[in-house]
């Protein structure tokens, strides 16, 4: 029986608490607490010692799940064909840049305008450091730099507030009133029955330093909210007074002030140099270009006794394994010979409705003016949030995402022609930047992921355990769909690594049979 | 009588409060609460109306101050030379590269065997979005890229824990404890004279959310701690159960915790790209080389009836003005005839120990294995923090900053030579990394800013209003310990512009009698 890495590391942490793990961890040269992955590509002398050889496999869909079957089943001489509906490749990994067309399943059209080194990634564009993708990143060499995901110079607006306010202002706000309070119940005893006092000094000295109290313990202010007039030759000049912790709850802050917190969107995150489709395009470029066709929606998926057979709209092709990428709840659509329940599974995925709207400015008025240098900006009106380039710092143009919506907000604007959407997204956005979100626009272009063709919909759950990870058949199925990093890149890495070691390991034992 | 927009700004939101600023803003295009510099840089024509010519000016240091004095002069056509002490410019804008050779007060040498593109920021490093020093990159072209200052993957590491605890584990422990004791206060009545009970229910919902609390309002462990195994196709495994409370406070969190709070810190904040240097390089270049004079420390600094006059190492030179920016407790030591209470305030200035160990692996470990890019671990050890590269991500080589320390712990090292700083820095370090710290080393500088010829402090702390913002005679000071932004360059640069208005001013008024 051999052990895992992971599962050794797992049953320390269990049985011994942290020690035991960094000690073990430590032996073994790894990091305390972190995921290493068992995935070990296929490779030629799996089929060399066996004297066996590497099958056909057909897959279908050119984004992240598919091309990365290709290019880890490449690594050991499988024939891979990439059959792609859309005319480029790339699928939700999709960066638009001056000149490229838009067109929706309505038939509306839009073309980017944007200038020279100005892109907009119009999908994913954030990539964790815990996260599979930076792994690929560094294989292929795609440069990466840090994306900006929590500015304290950004703002906050609620509809609540009579003007937006920095993250760092709010902040500073929230943890001083919260140390003020519980400092208080822990100096009047009333936490006596909560804690040791013992403690008691202890989480008196945190709140001090947590809220920046003072000596009095009490909340009057502090410098990390920033200044009227920053320090320079003289002191800096104190913004007005913080509000009351009555009207800071009043503004439900909470979203805005912890969503940083979580495990996928703490800071720093990454982003390719140049945009997220750096990514595809070294995958394509190690996979072959001559493997991947494009603009070939299937239309019919067959399991044959010993092979597949797909319909596609240049023709058909015969495989020994089919490995299937496309979009759950389009897949449950196409005619052939799955099995019902395979396709009942497939239609109970969950699509979901997302949007983004790209601002382009001759003026990079966010830097100059707000001092605000990438980060997100969050909002409770129907924009969701905008997000400030984390690129291009300095540079005359820069394009800014002036809404990235969700659900039911990101389907009211998925209903409107791209002017009308513009036009909402402005009138918003003005509310947090003033009329200087309107002056200097030099062109707009706006995604809706429900409309796009061959894709209709940002992402898609399935319920949790799906039967989908298994084979139906010859034909597999991978995206991040089947994982939990649905809509995370991560998950189309993972769930492709997961199909590739699983059609490996059949066809190693299938040819000895 | 004419208002500056600041003064405008600073008495609108003292008198209105933040709407009425934030409108007043709007009015003016700016944005809320961020200062815009009144500065206006001498112009030729300031002497062409008036037909007047610019003066001829002595700076005394080629650091940010004196570039700066000489670079904003030059715009007007003002005759500047810069005397520098050193061999190269820049003063504590320090980057170390390969073959560079350090040598301390003390003749103590060491050589930077650094690998090609590997470079060592010994002096300032980091630049917050606020600060002027940004516009100084922008307006001289140097890019700039972000600088990761906080990360929720490095380490919080205390002399109490038995191993390293990730940031975002510490912080989402924490969170968690004060918010479940809070949220229990304010469920049983303890908190009912503190807060009305309106607030009640908005309180406890903030507090769930900020603590991740589950329903029961308690804090059991979050997924924002992380994960002993990320998830990807599998859910996640969560790590070991959170500490009690007590154990928490027992680490003593706060400065570690805290630290990135603050306006100076808090995310994101930059640097340029290639090397802190790039700011002084483009200063010297737009200065023009040959208005610096390397290798020529001061011996004498005389004020004249109509003048000054400069002794250094290679003659002497007259002007019309001298601005100098060597550090005060050295300044204060220098023969001439400078008032004996100018002396005196110079010589009152305190300087203050810093020191950094660059340390450069053959393999970025810390990436590969800890996937932290970027950021910092603070420890209470005697290195006191660990700085991880934020740029050349994925690349062979990298360099960190093994121990960032000051004041006693600075001067413990400073005490040492390198071979035994460097020892001993790499004891401390394998307590928060393991082997690994030692493993793969390639090369090592120290640098110990108390033994660093013509400057022998990291900054220095001069009594709040300093009669030295006037001028002795005919001799300006200028310089971050001038100011309230002491150790950071924007001081440097601040001062720079406060003393080149003050001396234009008195140019142009001093031709006119």
């Amino acid at each position: 029986m051999t052990v895992t890495r992971r599962a050794l590391l797992i049953g320390l942490g269990a049985a011994g608490g942290a020690g035991a793990m960094f000690a073990a961890m430590n032996v073994l040269g790894l990091a305390p607490g972190e995921q290493r992955s068992d995935f070990e590509p296929p490779r030629p002398s799996d089929f060399a010692l066996r004297g066996k050889s590497a099958a056909k496999v057909v897959i279908l869909g050119a984004g992240v799940a598919g091309l990365t079957c290709a290019y880890e089943l490449g690594k050991a001489g499988y024939d891979c064909t990439i059959l792609e509906a859309a005319d480029r490749i790339g699928g939700r990994n999709l960066t638009l840049r001056g000149g490229d067309q838009l067109t929706e399943t309505t038939g509306e059209k839009q073309i980017a305008r944007f200038g020279e080194d100005v892109y907009f990634n119009a999908g994913p564009a954030r990539i964790a450091a815990w996260m599979v993708t930076l792994d690929y990143c560094r294989e292929l060499g795609v440069p990466i730099e840090p994306f900006v995901n929590g500015n304290a110079s950004a703002y906050i607006y609620t509809s609540g507030m009579k003007a937006p306010v920095r993250f760092r202002t709010a902040r500073a706000d929230m943890y001083g009133h919260l140390s003020e309070l519980l400092a208080k119940a822990t100096s009047q005893g009333d936490l006596d029955k909560l804690i040791p006092s013992s403690d008691k000094e202890l989480l008196l000295d945190f709140l001090r330093q947590f809220g920046d109290l003072g000596e009095k313990t009490t909340y009057e202010g502090s410098e990390r909210r920033g200044f009227a007039a920053y320090p320079g030759v003289e002191a800096g000049t104190a913004l007005p007074p913080p509000p009351t912790l009555s009207e800071l709850l009043g503004y439900r802050l909470a979203p805005a002030l912890t969503f940083e917190l979580s495990a996928d969107q703490a800071m720093p995150m990454f982003q390719p140099v140049g945009g997220m489709d750096s990514i595809v395009t070294a995958l394509a470029d190690a996979v072959g270009r001559d493997r991947i066709q494009l603009s070939s929606p299937i239309s019919k998926i067959t399991n044959l006794p010993a092979g597949v057979e797909i319909t596609h709209a240049g023709g058909t092709i015969k495989a020994g394994y089919c490995i299937a990428t496309l979009p759950p709840h389009l897949m449950a659509k196409l005619p052939g010979n799955l099995d019902p329940a395979v396709l009942a599974a497939l239609g109970s995925a969950q699509p979901y409705s997302a949007g983004k709207i790209a601002l382009e400015y001759g003026r990079r008025w966010w830097e100059q003016e707000d001092r605000i240098y990438g980060g997100i900006t969050e909002t409770d009106l129907d924009i969701g949030r905008i997000w400030y380039p984390s690129h291009g710092f300095h540079h005359r143009r820069g394009l800014m995402i002036g809404s990235y919506n969700f659900g039911p907000d990101a389907d009211t604007y998925a209903a409107l022609k791209h002017p009308d959407r513009l036009e909402k997204a402005l009138i918003q956005g003005e509310r947090v930047h003033g009329p200087r979100h309107r002056k200097d626009l030099l062109s707009s272009v706006s995604m809706a992921w429900t409309k796009r063709p061959h894709i209709e919909g940002a992402w898609a759950y399935l319920p949790p355990s799906s039967a989908l990870r298994e084979p139906a058949g010859r034909v597999y199925f991978a995206g991040d769909w089947l994982t939990h990093l649905v809509a995370w890149q991560a998950g189309a890495f993972e769930s492709a690594r997961h199909v590739v070691t699983r059609l490996h390991d059949r066809v190693l034992k299938e040819e000895t049979e």
